[in-house]
């Protein structure tokens, strides 16, 4: 009883409330703790007011059972910090124009917290960033702004957030939780809290430690998709089914990890955090060449899937200004996200060949490329029919593979969805030849 | 019984003794075979006829039960393919000095083959090595010399070795054996073959997929060691313990595989398979940038170490013709094959920054390099040391690490070994900075 009402009374603050944050958020609620969920969005405050989801992994009703229980409160203000025993920080580490760190959002959500630091707050960043972030960045923002020592006066301390959207296997609670701290009992403060809501609480020796990690976790991801693209290319040119020979060697139980070909990698993370990991490399007079040719790779996929498309378009002798039918644009599948999404590049780069280009994409009514605002079409026998190809870019579960089959004229599957079936049209699968 | 009986009157001729060879042959004449052991190497032949091995993983006793069992007759002569049903190929397939594939071992070990070759022969290839090499390769010989019809006459196929030497979990036997044939007859006969011998046999579409799918399995290593080597390095740079980062990111129950850093990687595959998929590639025009810059870094890693060493040597104002004593010549631990191994490049870069170097290793009595003859020395407390450094290079599970920590002043080891030991001297280990 002594910490179940303990554990009632806790409150914490979460600044950030997208696709890190809100689960965080909910799954303290779930877990007994008043939550200030704070945004700056004024549309997300809004929607989770009215009990909306803007996730897909989130539902209405778990956000309107938070509303319900009372501990769940979403906000704008900044203020509620001060309520708070602990500020756990996820908000976005984008890259500039110039594909360099840009954490000029994290520095405002840090200086924004720092106004209401007391003695015995805990602060958690969450947010993936370069090696030293904790440390060389936020401690000092909210060291001077608050007058206050971390370490002895408040508790400072760095967990990556490790969110697979679309995962249902694992989500926020049951995917070991990283923490660290400055100090022991920085580490001691925050694995206690974690522990309350996360099944395994993991704890490293120093913030370092457990920024890397979580870069390492991404490079690797990156570096072993680029990797399976380039292959694709080869296996493109040597008329062999990379498909084929990924199952093939799956079958080896040691020493290989499937990974798959597609249109290019997108998201938040795998594109971004390896950069974040090579500009703090480049600041010791470094650099990962892997790094480099991985995001070369990636960048350079959409523009191989358009010379595939636009050979494939030739071949079948479609009009300079064909009709290209684009399914699915956000970076990976049953998501509504197209941050960095490589089809997004994709359409420019036909577009740029003289195609007229649509799309289709169930969970985004509409995207703005260059000035020119798309609006996803209706997926029917007359669109399918009327394109000179369908590409399938991205394989949401609800993609209706079997009305393009038997509509499309020419399918480009970039998904390997078509595996093993047939068309009325042509249809042809990334990194098989022909 | 009829299989039984079936199964024991069965000849197969295996071309090649070595690592993958002679593992084979055993396996098949436990399984009631009649097994005709083949290699030009007297040596080795001369070994089988006494009963003893010249591989770890193969006892002695392994070889005497077979010698005795009457059904296994080990012999430089190829006349015997002619009493075998089946041939199976497994020679080596190397690099020449320019790093592209040499097939001329397997090119004269299929004329061999040919001179014999009958109508109802099976000739299955084993050796790891480029797309196409069955198709363009293997049957034009074997069809020339016999004048017979691959697929009509004989049966052709490729089946992709999959051994790991010093690999306890995983033998011969169960690991699942890629089969392929040049037609569907092929594929069945090679396969009925196979599934008298192997736990699982997993049949593809065509050679060129069995390929390519086991240069994608080393390529994929290659690719992930190399990449960790160089985030080593970048960890080297940050003073982060790259072994507890990679331990942190392991806990990630999805989308991450542990790779771990060292010398660089060694051996008879791994540096060498990605590079006949290379030469492939351009052959075609293009050319995998993952694997030219993975063989480019794995290359580099013995003079990162050398420089290293040499760093610490000088800070722990060691003279500078100093005593480098290096544990474990092999390219991995538990083996006795030092080919391709980057200790042997290691110890050339050391030798030519004037230090006088020596090695231990328990498999490997001598060495020789650049003309030199190295002779293993003893590992004791005089020889430790009188080592200003010495190098954990192998992780031979016989390694005499308290020995080692206690006497030896100054140790890099490169392998994690001494992770939370300390020892009477100073000890640094590879990607943790300092």
């Amino acid at each position: 009883m002594q910490a179940q009402s303990q554990r009632e009374s806790m409150k914490i603050a979460v600044i950030g409330q997208g696709y890190v944050g809100l689960p965080l958020s909910l799954l303290f609620v779930n877990k007994g703790f008043h939550v200030f969920g704070i945004d700056l969005d004024h549309r997300k405050i809004e929607s989770l007011l009215q009990g909306k989801s803007y996730l897909p992994d989130v539902t209405d009703k778990e956000i309107a059972d938070s509303n319900q229980s009372g501990r769940f409160v979403s906000t704008s203000r900044y203020d509620s910090v001060s309520e708070a025993e602990a500020i756990i920080i996820c908000v976005p580490t984008p890259l500039n124009s110039s594909h360099l760190p840009d954490l000029t959002i994290l520095e405002r959500a840090v200086a924004g917290t720092a106004k209401f630091l007391r003695k015995g707050h805990s602060v958690i960043l969450e947010s993936s960033t370069y090696p030293g972030t904790t440390r060389e960045i936020v401690q000092p923002i909210l060291e001077k702004e608050s007058g206050l020592a971390a370490g002895t006066d408040f508790y400072l301390g760095y967990s990556p957030e490790r969110i697979d959207p679309g995962n249902e296997t694992y989500k926020v609670e049951n995917i070991p939780k990283l923490i660290s701290g400055i100090t022991p009992a920085c580490i001691e403060k925050i694995s206690n809290l974690y522990a309350r809501a996360f099944q395994k609480v993991v704890s490293v020796s120093s913030p370092e430690v457990a920024e890397m990690s979580k870069l390492l976790e991404n490079s690797h991801r990156l570096i072993n998709i680029s990797f399976i693209n380039e292959i694709a290319t080869i296996c493109d040119a040597l008329n062999i089914d990379v498909w084929e020979v990924i199952e093939a060697a799956k079958t080896k139980p040691f020493g290989f990890t499937p990974y798959y070909p597609g249109p290019g990698i997108g998201g938040h993370c795998i594109p971004v955090d390896p950069l974040y990991l090579q500009w703090k490399a480049q600041q010791e007079g470094i650099s990962s060449k892997f790094i480099q040719l991985s995001d070369e790779i990636n960048r350079s996929v959409p523009s191989y899937l358009a010379s595939r498309v636009s050979a494939l378009l030739q071949k079948h002798s479609a009009p300079a200004n064909a009709n290209v039918l684009i399914y699915g644009v956000t970076y990976k599948k049953d998501v509504n996200d197209v941050r960095e999404s490589p089809v997004l590049d994709l359409i420019v780069q036909l577009q740029a060949s003289g195609y007229s280009v649509s799309y289709h994409d169930p969970y985004v009514p509409s995207i703005t490329l260059a000035d020119t605002i798309y609006n996803s079409v209706d997926i029917d026998e007359s669109s399918l029919r009327n394109a000179h190809c369908v590409i399938i870019a991205t394989d949401h579960s609800v993609i209706p593979i079997h009305d393009i089959l038997a509509y499309a004229p020419l399918i480009y599957d970039s998904r390997n969805i078509t595996a093993g079936l047939s068309g009325s049209g042509k249809v042809y699968r990334i990194g098989t030849g022909n």
